[in-house]
């Protein structure tokens, strides 16, 4: 199958514009699943909660209508971040759409400095969902450093962890080689590039979005600084094999008895 | 505190050459805190479960007498890989040793490869040690690949990770940069060099023995391939502060009612 990611540089609060400029980079692609960054349609750096509330929409809003269309175009199940309006709550959610419906959605449960401010945290487990022949976990950036993200989604079955993100820290990127290996699992990490400067905040966002394999491979990686689609072929059923060698199974191998979590 | 490790390069089966030569590397160092490289005494690759047992040996053999040695030489906790034999059982062991005393002793529980036929998988939960004021836990090389080690560990309190290895994949090292993050920890992971090829088996060591901090920094980097001695100072209590940013707690954070492990 064919995966892959979008990196984008959202304008902050213009998203006609973003989703018009999404829609323009994906214009002729083809694959089975598209990764999306965090909040790409809205922007990150927000000043106040009603700002976020005004970005918010609801399942028949126009980013998941775009996603529909993108999704109906491309073919590929579309993961992309978005601000969930659930009454007078909002998430940090990505959701899942393929053929038309809403497949599933998942609220981010680790919220990252002031997220926590502006959003309310996830109220829900990770699920994974099966989808067109694979298996897919969802989760929003800064849950890299959990984890114990990565492994329930992993342990739940998910070959693949849908990974959307907006990223402004260091590491994740080489840590998403860690998160695959001690998983066997594939990821696609898409995030954004550009900086906001709004309100207390400042980000720069570090772009180099990323494929990464069961074994640790970088299958590829995105420029920091430009917007770019990147597409690579995988076999997603390497990830349902857990054995290392002979002797090493990484379910098999794990010692729950003497684990304190 | 001053924390190191010593990087050998074991003959196989000649303990009294491996005791003589790291004795020998650690003269005149003194500091707190000091890992060897797992089996470091011994060397890695059996042929048969006998030559095992005959290299293994209880706290009253040669290599726990000498570690004592070396702890009252350098003033240092001594934390080494060994071959613990219980009855007629042997276990992949690390031993820490300090003030003439053995304080702690861990048997691997993540057993690489053919160690599966080698040795019995450890028994016993790991522990943290609170000593000289300070608070260490131990893991042995393949525990790395599993992140409820390292987290474990963690939340008993470890500051320190002392993390004997005989590395022959190619990813610990990156990924000690990750569990360091994900724990806000110090490891101490103390390697070997050179190669065995005895029986079934060939391997490379890789060396590159690594002291992480609790923010992904390496600290020191021993080289490839030559026999090293690394120490480095750092104040232990910074492990102890879970918080990233005025938002964030690594502890609190934890989303334990919506994990499957």
């Amino acid at each position: 199958m064919t995966i892959g990611f979008i990196q984008n540089s959202p304008q902050f609060g213009n998203k006609e514009a973003n989703l018009r400029d999404v829609t323009k980079l994906a214009t002729g692609l083809t694959c089975d699943l598209l990764v999306l960054p965090e909040l790409f349609a809205t922007g990150y750096t927000f000043t106040h909660r009603d700002e976020v509330y005004q970005l918010s929409e609801d399942v028949d809003g126009m980013t998941i209508q775009t996603l529909k269309e993108l999704s109906a175009d491309s073919g590929a199940i579309l993961i992309a971040g978005w601000i969930e309006r659930d009454g007078d709550r909002v998430y940090n959610s990505s959701v899942m759409v393929y053929n038309q419906q809403v497949i599933g959605n998942y609220r981010k449960i680790h919220l990252f400095n002031r997220e926590n401010v502006w959003f309310s945290p996830g109220n829900r487990e990770p699920q994974v969902y099966d989808v067109n022949g694979t298996r897919i976990g969802m989760m929003i950036c800064f849950d890299w450093f959990f984890p114990e993200m990565a492994r329930t989604l992993a342990l739940k079955g998910a070959r693949i962890l849908a990974h959307p993100s907006n990223l402004v820290l260091p590491w994740c990127q080489k840590a998403m080689v860690t998160r695959c290996l001690e998983n066997n699992i594939f990821a696609v990490t898409a995030n954004r590039i550009g900086s906001e400067q709004r309100g207390e905040d400042s980000f720069h966002f570090t772009g180099g979005s990323q494929i990464t394999s069961p074994k640790g491979e970088i299958l590829i990686s995105a420029p920091t600084d430009s917007a770019y689609v990147g597409v690579v072929n995988i076999d997603d059923s390497e990830a349902d094999n857990k054995s290392l060698n002979p002797f090493n199974n990484l379910w098999k191998d794990r010692k729950t008895e003497y684990y304190s979590l």
